[in-house]
């Protein structure tokens, strides 16, 4: 930690500070520069942290030099997490990229969810996605079918051989849910809820985590931390799009660099979601080419098979013809992608 | 409701969403425009929401015109929401500005607290505020004393006359938390916590609602109408910045014109928080007076007795004898404000 | 044009909006809702922008239905501009994506820049990219060699066979840069410097204009129409990184899906610059990739022989062994999409 | 400036940074913690900026101890810049508030314009601010009335005893412009034009600077810096709104904190734009105060005679009965803030 003192701290300040350091067993050195003191600290930030120096009088910044991240660090954990599910799917550490698929909100239509389902598996994906309870900005929107919706979307996957992702919304429902569901959500508007994060963190269900509108690269490395800290160390990171200026095309801006950056800095498997990132169906493709191309351990789209009539985001949903070419060529691009990497390989090798 | 086509959208995509707004009893006009075809549509949007016809082909975008609270709405209720406390303090319609200090976390230091209680009480506050659960982006910080601390808070409050502010993080802490509690306050890391909200929503304690780092207003007063929307009127914005590119010097850049904007939209009280808006103990007299004289029906800042050793937030407290300066000029400052608004009533009358 | 009056606006107020347009030859529709009455109106918005509409009493908002720009517009002219050069290089239109390479500033050592043009030429780029006069934050920083520089890169380029891009800050050097330069560029900073637009579409060279960090999609466009409405129909846009609430790991926020964006609603080339995008160097080939594979007609990527010694943006430079090997497999990804377009036209033949 | 090394960086890598450091006559200290290398280093950043540094293998993040800004800051220059006209009309220093009034353009009525100028005067202003070239985002809009513009402007503000405020766009039009105006403007959108930056920087005419839509503070006065390094110490920053990502309400956000912060990094006076700002008449008032209580040193709002009918930005101008109040309270507002720096001395002295 680099405490970076005011341009007219005085003697009496600088040394309240490094006393209070010096108590509490870190290790100091000092650094009088024309304009500003330095104080580089070394211990144990468990017990002091950045925004208690921070308060001394007279200091100016407090910079941490290690990432604040532990359990989600590539640093504590150089190699890839590898999800397992039973079934043998894999998520993460170069394995096949996943396909997460669905509607939006499951609906009261259990032959339309079968008809996704079906296609989903015959293009080659592994998850049934759905929502069952939603998280709305307005309350007259529609708000999920609950349980009903759960048993639908087990009912369609067990059908097809698939594995089901569904977002939880409370933690009174994570013991119900885990009777249905393979792998549970966060929704990025719960990026920070701190207490679900937490009861997700002792469920023994893998755990996407959605990236919030607002959050930086560390702190949504900090909420998969508190997952992980609480006990479950199988977090699957999800780019969504970020909140920015613009949103007149793009309901959202997709941060497709952040997925070769948050593969140098953690372990954790990351898939992107172009349907939420873009909030349009004609981007769906290509946004989820560019998170493929770049890294990415799966992606999470939007599948309708009416999606004029969904109940919700019908406007960034695939219809079911228009899918199935979709996952043609991004079947070809992940063959690509393999063969690239083998390209590497072989070059190092 | 206002229904913009893609420039090539067809004669048959432009009737499919004419038929499905008449059959949903909407009334209908259209334009055809030289390049766009508009479609008006009056009617009821509980049951047909924007995002269902966004999804029609060929539909480019639809804008609602009507804003899509309603129980938050100066349109429903023209007159301001006034808050009353068994003691008499009201928040909101004109009253005077109130005032919420204490520090970030309630410490175990019930002396200490005191001390801010009893300063609070002589500067003219109402309310000593302070944190029992604390919302840590990290997992490695200090997460509040819980029930302990509220015990501390009640009784500092009671031995000063002030009533009680504190954060709900839980809904299964709301019935412990009632005992303790005048108003709740759902922080802004839970602004779309919807389960949370509802569960504020059936209390009969006011609410504080802070705004999201990346809430838009519009998003903002569509939270407060969850509450509301499940039987609690009495819910109190308050701003506290907003995420933008720049937080080298401020962590938050704070929209006070937010606080006009939300005046003139809906009927509710706003206060402003000015110690996490900024972050930095020297802008919370210039922003908590911003704030203020743009008509904030209250303030909310931090108040430590010993800031150096506050377990979170010192950097944001102030000092006490700071803190009375401070009140000082901020009472005199609410008097010219009252001033002022006479001579307006006087002026009109 | 739709104009939405205020909730509360007078019979008197809306008259006077309809007049007005009325006046102004504009074709009116208008519809009595249950709160706001909207005016639609129909006509040329070169003599009545909704600028002025907007200043009319009542009046809440005026939404533009058709998109501002027209020479820019692929409404206008459905097919892909393609920008071809003497020795046959063309961009734009579904060719072969170009590369654009070289450092950020030319420097004094015509042998380090001979190094990198042949590079370049080598791995099948061909545009030599440096700056001359460069735009820096800081007076303190490094500001170019100016036309020596500009020398050398002529020399350079023609030596290798390569054509050469560089910026121009100011008017007044256009003619001087035009004996040296076959593509001038805009930077980021400058989209908005409508003097310099204005005359740099009075030239008859083709323009790189950069997305500026703060420009929406729709800005970025007319900024091009600024330069196409003074004559030259030969912009190149350039997606560089948006400026977002995160900075600590890359510099920018690149809007990936900007590009198929600006092809559904633009006839004009698009290429993409992750040296600026992100300002690291490990994240120059996956973002590269991701604006290819999204449909970029281009890449710019800066490129220096000896990054540790440059005197800007070394950090986000490719040495040129590395350089070499992006390219390869760059090289390598053009020809897959070459392929997946085939089977695409195959598909729909 | 402190060097923070990647976890993995090698001794050479390390090495070769301290090497090159010392080269340059840096003063070295380091620091070899757990996981990253620290160095310290003290010494001349105009030779070797933290660009260069960055540009080593195994440097993880270069951090600026001092502010990057000179002749702005504070540090160097502790007391106030005030800039003082023939006419004894000063601003900064803690001298009355000046306002600058008048329309967003010139416009082609100087009867009109004599109305506003007229009622500035009497109504206690000491500037006739308008636009005789403007800067549009779309090339349809109107572009102003150049020379003619500013001979109506010099004529109403000599017949009414008032100083002039024009933006400048160009390095060219600078002569012309300095026989009619007092005080140059750069435009938000210029504030990195560091051409027209240096050009201005050679006159003698003080020159207000509007912060960029995108500027970080910290950028703000970098680019006052360009101005000042260039001969001209009389700079008056402008805060106008920043970008955010709501502009529903509010066309930019107004970082009104931005105004103490600069008072504390910075001697140069301070002015506040709350038409800009925020895009909305009604807003005009409350963000004009708000910017005055916490210290702003003038404001700049507009004033037409007739909105609805001006050429540009209408929407958030006063008409003349409106200003002629708002500046009654505004100007009592600047009374009670002088009367409280007199208390406050008094308490200090």
């Amino acid at each position: 930690m680099i405490i970076i003192m005011e341009r007219n701290a005085s003697d009496i300040q600088i040394q309240k500070v490094i006393d209070f350091l010096k108590n509490n067993d870190f290790e100091i050195r000092f650094n009088q520069g024309q304009v500003h003191t330095v104080i580089d600290a070394i211990g144990d930030k468990t017990t002091v942290t950045p925004g208690r120096i921070s308060a001394f009088d007279g200091v100016k910044e407090v910079k941490v030099i290690r990432e604040p991240f532990r359990l989600a660090s590539r640093d504590r954990k150089p190699d890839d997490t590898v999800i397992e599910f039973s079934n043998g799917v894999k998520i993460g550490g170069g394995n096949k990229p996943v396909s997460m698929v669905g509607p939006c909100s499951i609906e009261d239509d259990y032959e339309g969810l079968l008809k996704v389902a079906s296609a989903a598996k015959e293009a080659g994906c592994e998850f049934l996605r759905g929502g069952a309870f939603k998280p709305r900005t307005s309350p007259y929107d529609f708000q999920g079918y609950g349980e009903k919706a759960l048993k639908f979307m087990r009912k369609a996957a067990d059908e097809t051989g698939l594995l089901t992702v569904s977002e939880v919304m409370d933690a009174s429902d994570l013991d119900m849910m885990c009777d249905y569901i393979d792998v549970l959500q966060i929704g990025a508007r719960n990026v920070q809820n701190f207490k679900l994060l937490h009861a997700v963190g002792k469920c023994n269900k893998p755990v996407i985590l959605k990236r919030g509108l607002a959050s930086t690269i560390r702190e949504f490395l900090l909420a998969a931390e508190h997952i992980m800290y609480n006990g479950n160390p199988n977090v699957i990171l999800c780019e969504r799009g970020i909140r920015s200026f613009d949103s007149a095309f793009t309901r959202n801006v997709m941060d497709i660099a952040s997925i070769p950056v948050i593969k140098k800095y953690s372990h954790l498997p990351v898939i992107v979601d172009p349907s939420h990132g873009t909030g349009q169906r004609y981007l769906i493709e290509p946004m989820a080419k560019a998170g493929l191309i770049v890294g990415a351990d799966g992606i999470m789209i939007e599948v309708h098979h009416d999606p004029e009539n969904a109940l919700s985001d019908g406007k960034q949903s695939l219809p079911i013809p228009m899918f199935k070419d979709v996952m043609t060529r991004i079947n070809r691009l992940n063959e690509n992608i393999h063969y690239e990497k083998n390209c590497l390989s072989a070059n190092i090798g």
